[in-house]
């Protein structure tokens, strides 16, 4: 597809390589050779060698086929090196280099866009360009912002400093991305064109999208329609009061309509709408991992009574609902409880629970017809507490129904939490915001019942449910005998 | 005060002392021990030295005062052990034990209280106890919860598990707390009685609240008036929905109102309110160690455009203004910035802002009449960004306005965040916290209005000012020559 030049590109040639550490020239360097496998073309014309590779003076000189240019020179020297790029048919630029409509030079952005228009791919400029497994163009310091691992969530960007703090904040918690683009200015690659990509590419299970504008309303919502039958898409909307999109105006020179507009747009498109950033963070991850939640009813099992009325007060204010549990539910649960435990939804199994006891009401409850979803809250820190919970929670997925689990703490937790993100398990440090994720969830359940209606829940896989049933009994045993 | 004897007792002994690792009885002994100065006695019939100690079989056998008794056995024998130091006239005891109305032992409950009435004071049962700098006698292991330093946010929780994850939150950023306690089922002791000692703390600049129940909406009203005028209140109150309140009443067994009717005691109180559990963390770090906002003016400054229209909508959505800085304001700011950076409120220093231009422009906006607060975003990841850019905000705290900052990332920034926090900075990772943080010092501004109309903002300190920008001309001077 023609957006691969940007992910997976044959060749990167890097206009404005650097030797001097620090420099944003040097730091894309070290990015591209810490991630991209083909030829890498320095271009300094005061070099011969960058970072032990051979330094070219212009892109003329590489006298190689070039599948990507990166240029990060000042805003003023972009042009001509475009002129080079498109007299040389390599078929897409990342612009690094500000300089264009965000600081008001409108004439100067207008003359790039005719440069470019049908020549050659262009990202940017004002952008952070991409990053994906196979190339990583941040020039962020590895040592100052961490790299998501390889994983599903396809993350686009108007803004830089938005996406990267959040790839950061997804980094830190062991959650994977599958591509990232920061389209800055969007003078001809922009968010239309990504998540159409983003749509197509079997790697991305989940799209989140930071937007300051829309560029064809119409297209927008026809391109999301599309996509969101078979992923989720979820979008952050910037610039809704007159004094943001005012400051919209400011940062990349386009005008922004009011914020009704766009949720009007996001629902009619299929989008999960995130109202803030800490949402479109958490949404992202709990769409690329779970599935829908295709009715409203969830059960909550803690071991903090706090925490399960949090959940509790949360669930039912998004929406959700907290059905009795079934008759057998309740009577197999007190088999793998004590006395002073809460059968009920939410099922509290009380400060001194520990693995076994979360599995064994975990394997209960995922059987109760009436529950579709699961909220997991367990509380790292008490003494009792086996690092297995992991393990256990883990398993929850073996039963088909989404789940999200709530952990909160420093150090010790989030070794744990980053183990469970790994396996999948999208984790929050607080019940209101597990209770809003199965809330998005729930969302995108009812886009599909719009939009792809024959689409059908898997029953649970009977096989995964004999085996969890089969480790309890004998766990169950193991602790009778 | 009487309720010293549960954080600066005269000397502590702990009945259910454990040598088993990992016991409960084991981790309050090393909590205790590594923070209490005076005499430990812990209480173990099967022992005679514990943890380098001296053990008793029972209080009675300990024959020297008792300060104060924790108590860690199994809920049948608390009874007893409460007997006996009622009988030894020690003035306290803290019982951690579980296993009263809360896993529906109704009776034993009112056996307790009828026991302790008017004879010892009683924190818990069901709960974690205390903790502050000079006692320590919570039951999570030190490499599994962190302790937050010294601080000034007192902290009073229903809930052991939400009180001690949030500590760890605390502890994690680097922010302090004064005093902290988990009250339990509140069989003596409650919510007003610690509310009223908190008030009356000198430690203390902040108090926060977790209840799930208030025991008489009068008084508690009546207290919180009292004290609002001297330090903020910020309070999350569970049990908003039919459901969480029914899981109220499962997890301390006291039955909770509808939501209004706290919401409406809470506004009558002064009392700023909480809606989650991430807001409780939130507001009670920027009431603890920032001005009230008095008027609902307020700037932001942010290097990353996008930043800065998230928090512009966030601000307005939460009742603030930006208004549009003085035309002295505009002029000074241009010569500490670069032409392309953006001279309006929100003021957009763009990318390559460094520590240097971020201080030019607080100085400047700090001293706009208009302007009586501010939202500082700086990103630590960019690779001109200086670490001195904590100490360029800790500096801004020096005009005598309100400052929130937005820091957001992984390792590296949190190196920043928890330098900064530990100069009384609130940071947030998002800017919508960030925005909310302000409106909660708006919140106990317009309390203090109300409730202490007397009085006013102190003028921004001249010598301060002058400092700054004899700092501020210096480093142009430098920077020119």
């Amino acid at each position: 597809m023609e957006l691969d030049a940007f992910f997976i590109p044959k060749s990167v040639a890097l206009v404005g390589a650097s030797r001097t550490p620090g420099k944003i020239g040097y730091v894309i360097l070290e990015s591209i050779k810490s991630s991209f496998k083909g030829p890498i073309y320095p271009i300094n014309p005061q070099a011969t060698e960058i970072a032990g590779l051979i330094a070219y003076p212009n892109l003329t000189e590489v006298k190689q086929p070039i599948g990507l240019v990166v240029i990060a020179v000042p805003g003023e020297a972009v042009k001509s090196v475009v002129e080079e790029a498109i007299k040389l048919k390599i078929p897409a630029a990342v612009i690094i280099s500000a300089g264009f409509k965000e600081t008001g030079n409108k004439e100067g952005e207008e003359e790039l866009k005719r440069l470019v228009k049908g020549k050659i791919r262009l990202l940017g400029p004002n952008c952070l360009g991409t990053f994906c497994k196979d190339l990583d163009m941040l020039f962020l310091p590895r040592d100052r912002m961490k790299r998501p691992v390889d994983g599903s969530i396809g993350f686009i960007t108007q803004s830089g400093a938005v996406g990267s703090t959040i790839m950061d904040d997804i980094a830190f918690e062991g959650v994977g991305v599958s591509k990232f683009a920061s389209y800055g200015n969007a003078i001809d690659v922009n968010e239309l064109e990504l998540i159409d990509y983003l749509g197509k590419d079997l790697s991305t299970r989940a799209i989140a999208a930071y937007l300051e504008t829309i560029h064809d309303g119409v297209k927008f919502i026809e391109i999301c329609k599309k996509i969101v039958k078979i992923k989720p898409i979820v979008a952050l909307k910037a610039g809704k009061t007159a004094k943001g999109t005012e400051a919209v105006l400011s940062h990349t020179g386009a005008l922004a309509a009011p914020a009704e507009v766009y949720a009007a747009a996001f629902r009619q498109a299929g989008i999960v709408e995130a109202k803030t950033t800490e949402e479109l963070f958490d949404f992202s991850k709990v769409l690329a991992s779970q599935p829908p939640l295709r009715d409203n009813k969830i059960a909550i099992i803690t071991d903090g009574g706090g925490f399960g009325i949090l959940a509790a007060d949360a669930s039912i204010q998004n929406g959700l609902e907290l059905p009795e549990l079934a008759k057998e539910t309740v009577k197999a649960l007190a088999a793998h409880m004590p006395e002073y435990a809460i059968a009920k939804n939410p099922v509290d199994l009380t400060g001194d629970a520990n693995s076994e006891r979360f599995a064994g009401a975990i394997a209960v409850v995922a059987k109760d017809p009436s529950i579709h979803g699961m909220i997991i809250i367990a509380l790292a820190q008490v003494p009792n507490m086996e690092e297995s919970i992991v393990d256990v929670i883990r398993d929850a997925k073996m039963h088909g129904k989404p789940i999200v689990a709530v952990m909160n703490g420093s150090e010790y937790t989030m070794k744990l939490v980053r183990r469970l993100e790994s396996f999948g398990v999208p984790v929050y440090p607080f019940a209101e915001r597990a209770a809003k994720a199965m809330f998005a969830l729930r969302e995108y359940g009812k886009v599909l019942d719009r939009f792809a209606p024959v689409h059908v829940t898997k029953a649970p896989e009977r096989k995964a449910e004999k085996l969890i049933a089969k480790k309890a009994n004998k766990a169950a045993k193991k602790k009778k005998s």
